[in-house]
């Protein structure tokens, strides 16, 4: 094998997203150095355009071009739902669904103690500051059935049970460890309808 | 949905590559935006200087960052033999298996003609010239069998069965491990066909 310092670099860094394995990375990077070098030139400056323009909204934590983001300026959206994600991937996922119009917030990941990942690292503070000043008659936790996002739905309902009326989790429908991208749109939905009461 | 302009772009960027759907691509992009801008900066610059360093190599068309290629700098390689691949990538997977220490020459591209790739643009001119210089005893095609393989091994048979002695190409049959029921009729016609005693 004769793979050069800059060509592994460039696997390794192919390697660091989710679900794409050494074999996939050296795949991506030998497709890239095939084409032409214009397809090159138009990634690498779309990856540090987008990055470099995306910030988290003050409001709902969502990655987003604006401050606050199009979702939170929306005046249209219902402000007595507020509903909470792990990632602003997932809100894309939700928008998708044409289902719901209220209230957004990104915690940017589950609680996981043992990674690090107390209270203080899931933006529950600027949470706790959004539930107050809405007031939501509603809360929507619409994280995964996993052991992160059951301990995570625990520790919301714990902080939330005395302040908001209603704290509905989704439906577990949902396979078990799967991650809300990868459902179908019927599962979801399906999901989404059949959310209960903590 | 709020997908911007610039995040579009990336997205459709990275559902350039073979093997990933738009989904995928949603998700890279995301995931992209969710980690630190280190990560962007060193994937971008990467990419760019990777593709900026790689060019064919003069003898064997594979990229590589010099020219002469390091297989074809090394002396140590046999030169009765040289095996014909379809892309640089392929070489990666046969130097892996750490059984041949022949030449190499990539075509670049399969023969297919409605797409309009003929002789010229898989790199027949060079490829005559390097079968002239080194006179090699075995030309091994390890080209796919699809349509577009076997046409490619039919038309450089005919231009090399009067100045190489033997033209093999790869066996036909199941792949390791893969079952007879999700094996297409054609892989098991040939696996059929070519079976051999124990």
């Amino acid at each position: 094998m004769y793979v050069s310092a800059s060509l592994e670099k460039l696997i390794e860094n192919f390697s660091r997203f989710p679900g794409i394995g050494r074999k996939s990375a050296q795949r991506l990077a030998w497709y890239l150095l095939s084409q032409d070098k214009s397809f090159a030139d138009s990634l690498a400056e779309s990856i540090k355009s987008t990055v470099e323009a995306f910030k988290p909204c003050s409001k709902c934590q969502m990655l987003s071009e604006s401050d606050p983001c199009p979702i939170c300026s929306d005046q249209e959206r219902d402000t007595d739902l507020l509903c909470i994600v792990e990632t602003s991937a997932d809100i894309q996922i939700i928008e998708k669904m044409n289902e719901y119009r209220g209230q957004y917030f990104v915690l940017g990941h589950l609680l996981s103690p043992i990674d690090g990942y107390g209270p203080a690292q899931i933006n529950s503070e600027i949470l706790q500051k959004r539930v107050d000043e809405l007031m939501p008659k509603e809360l929507i936790l619409a994280l995964k059935p996993s052991t992160e996002g059951e301990a995570t739905m625990h520790y919301l309902w714990e902080l939330f049970r005395d302040k908001v009326q209603s704290i509905t989790r989704l439906s577990t429908g949902l396979p078990f460890g799967g991650d809300l991208e990868y459902s179908s749109s019927n599962t979801l939905k399906s999901a989404w309808e059949r959310r209960f009461r903590l």
